[in-house]
């Protein structure tokens, strides 16, 4: 079993509107935590076989944010629990290619 | 001035735990309308150029999903509207892609 | 029929980690436009008779922000689109109060 | 510190279209967990000392869910992580009454 969830992470008080730069420190801590990902637009599309690393990972990413000076972090999730088929992110990826 | 909006739709009380056909729809909609968006795993991102459009692509999404029988609808939306700078869909894909 | 929208602002790149001012514009905004509306610690539900309003909406938030000088601002929403039974807030707190 | 996570709960193929049900429950396994909420119309806020819990309870509200036939749980959250000053939700009560 998979959950699949969707992460947006928004710096709060650090005086740029860029948010580039907060997405590569997000992407950086996953690749090192070996967690699958699919970087969109939107948000980053996390696979999870174990739903309670997410704490950890939240964790990770806003210890990192802080080590870069920020002060308040706002992150957005949305978490899809399915339990009565496979989820995974290439099954999401084959639905929107319809 | 661009408004990106992610947009996310779940029907609620479907008998169904598949969503596909309901995306499908979605980006039905968007085409008629003649919307720009990306669509992703986790949300759609849709490029508006007047955020006053919202409220009625809103409506014409949940009227078309009340005609397939959806008698409720809850919708995650993420509004990024950014005044200092060109926002746009092509951009935030060169982000992630760094 | 009713919409019930939950909506949280977001300003990106304020150089303030707080964000009760912004709170209150959201509030100030909401009343000078006769929306009813329930103040939650998470996030402000709106019940809206028109979707079709809602684009106005953000777009006078925004606006508002924008001339206290907010470049960027990032909105989080629910919609919640019931359409077998008369939604409100008043319905939902009652639920809360089980 | 104090993490404040603001989540709603959305039960995904349940035949129904009421949710008060499902949301009773949630505050059903706060409650066994001796986790600090407030309930409100919108989304539920959870105060947690430590964010690495997170999972575990998403985990039991799914796994509740689950075992009330819930097939497949759409969850949404929004996490504050406020370094420089103490957050909790008396504060954010506190703002909100302005």
């Amino acid at each position: 079993m998979k959950y699949l969830v969707d992460i947006s992470v928004e710096p709060i008080g650090t005086n740029s509107t860029s948010l580039s730069k907060y997405v590569k420190i997000v992407y950086q801590v996953l690749k090192s935590k070996n967690i699958k990902f699919y970087p969109a637009p939107s948000m980053t599309t996390l696979e999870l076989d174990d739903i309670t690393q997410l704490g950890y990972i939240i964790k990770d990413i806003d210890d990192t944010l802080a080590k870069e000076g920020v002060k308040r972090i706002v992150s957005i999730l949305k978490i899809d629990d399915r339990r009565d088929k496979e989820n995974s992110i290439d099954h999401k990826l084959d639905v929107i290619k319809m």
